[in-house]
């Protein structure tokens, strides 16, 4: 069995969110389905998606013509719209379906899913305001990993006491209660006449014989403090 | 000089991700205002924020009543509506206010924002929809950090193999060339007559002598494939 399947995926609401989602699947080698009521937004994805549908996911008539049967998930990414979301989980779960993810808009709108039994819920709004309000806090990392109020996996760049010395010579786990759990370093990818797209590949599990260069980035596992300590330390 | 820093932020337009922003850095202890031309938006937040207004942020006039010399960061976290979002941050660049985070919208708007030399952007949505894309494909744990493409961090159940073992007794790295960077544990926060508040928290760099316990959630670092077939290994 191979780790990747192919699953057929149906999101319903194609905004910012719901067409990041869908694309990616997609790239992914997913059959994705796209449903918004908006026949813009529909067709933008129309040649990128397996099939879009523009219907009102609110109408019981119109989402019985979709190929619901046919889906292992349906995703309901509808932004703003509370009341919209609801019915569409209404009229889905009436209809048979199970597997529903839906994206969370407010507290209430989590309770009532709640008492529909929907209890996979996804929340970007949340996630990224509380990792930008941990960012400006710590001033760590652009990307990290909140493990809990204390502790995170960061990415950092590099300090620069640490570049061009050996991981084993480095005793940053006694110095500093923190963990090297791996390097990402700048790969020429391609070169046109115009510009360099260059790809940060990850170095896998480092051995003590690693070698740090200017503008890794490195990915770090401690308590918050610690990882700042780390990076503001002058060596 | 010590880590956290009490700093002052104001954030315009207070839809779910602008005031889960502002509730968060203000539990900080950092001071907040909050900006929405909207007056429930705004006035929903005011006993939790050192102040609000109540102010169309796309209005040179409005804007120049607020007290922006005061802030340290101003954070545009207006959604849907990319005009305003821009208008916002040609007000806030004529006036003089460099510190400048904004919310993505689209590619267009971002391609206005680089114009105006502004490059500390947030992705909510883009963010989420590639967790929940990489989730869905390789079925792993909730919580990850990609590291690229093939590797991430990851935090999974224990799987049922681990439980009651050392981790010196499990060659988990060698095995499944699987890192294992923490574990997170349920705690006991606060219980009341009606209900168990039970808060999960991480047990820090495990030592070689670490026993898993069932309900652990795992942190791992690895390609993804590995992460996988250690998750669902039958041993």
């Amino acid at each position: 069995m191979p780790v990747k399947e192919v699953e057929k995926f149906m999101i319903i609401g194609l905004g910012i969110f719901g067409s990041e989602l869908a694309i990616d699947l997609s790239r992914k080698g997913h059959q994705v389905i796209g449903v918004d009521s908006d026949r813009d937004r529909a067709n933008r994805l129309k040649d990128i998606l397996e099939n879009t549908f523009i219907i009102d996911s609110t109408n019981l008539k119109g989402m019985s013509t979709l190929p619901l049967k046919e889906t292992n998930w349906v995703i309901v990414a509808i932004g703003e719209n509370e009341g919209a979301s609801l019915m569409t989980v209404g009229i889905l779960k009436s209809m048979g379906v199970n597997k529903i993810i839906c994206r969370s808009l407010s507290k209430t709108h989590e309770y009532i899913l709640a008492a529909m039994n929907i209890h996979d819920i996804v929340h970007p709004e949340k996630e990224a305001a509380q990792q930008l309000s941990h960012r400006l806090t710590y001033n760590l990392g652009k990307e990290m990993l909140f493990i809990d109020n204390d502790h995170s996996v960061t990415e950092t760049l590099v300090p620069s006491w640490m570049v061009n010395k050996r991981l084993a010579d480095l005793d940053i786990r006694g110095e500093f209660k923190v963990n090297i759990i791996s390097v990402l370093r700048d790969e020429n990818v391609s070169k046109t006449k115009s510009k360099v797209d260059i790809e940060k590949k990850c170095k896998g599990v480092i051995t003590p014989e690693f070698v740090f260069m200017e503008g890794d980035i490195i990915v770090t596992f401690g308590k918050n403090d610690d990882i700042k300590k780390m990076m503001t330390a002058n060596l």
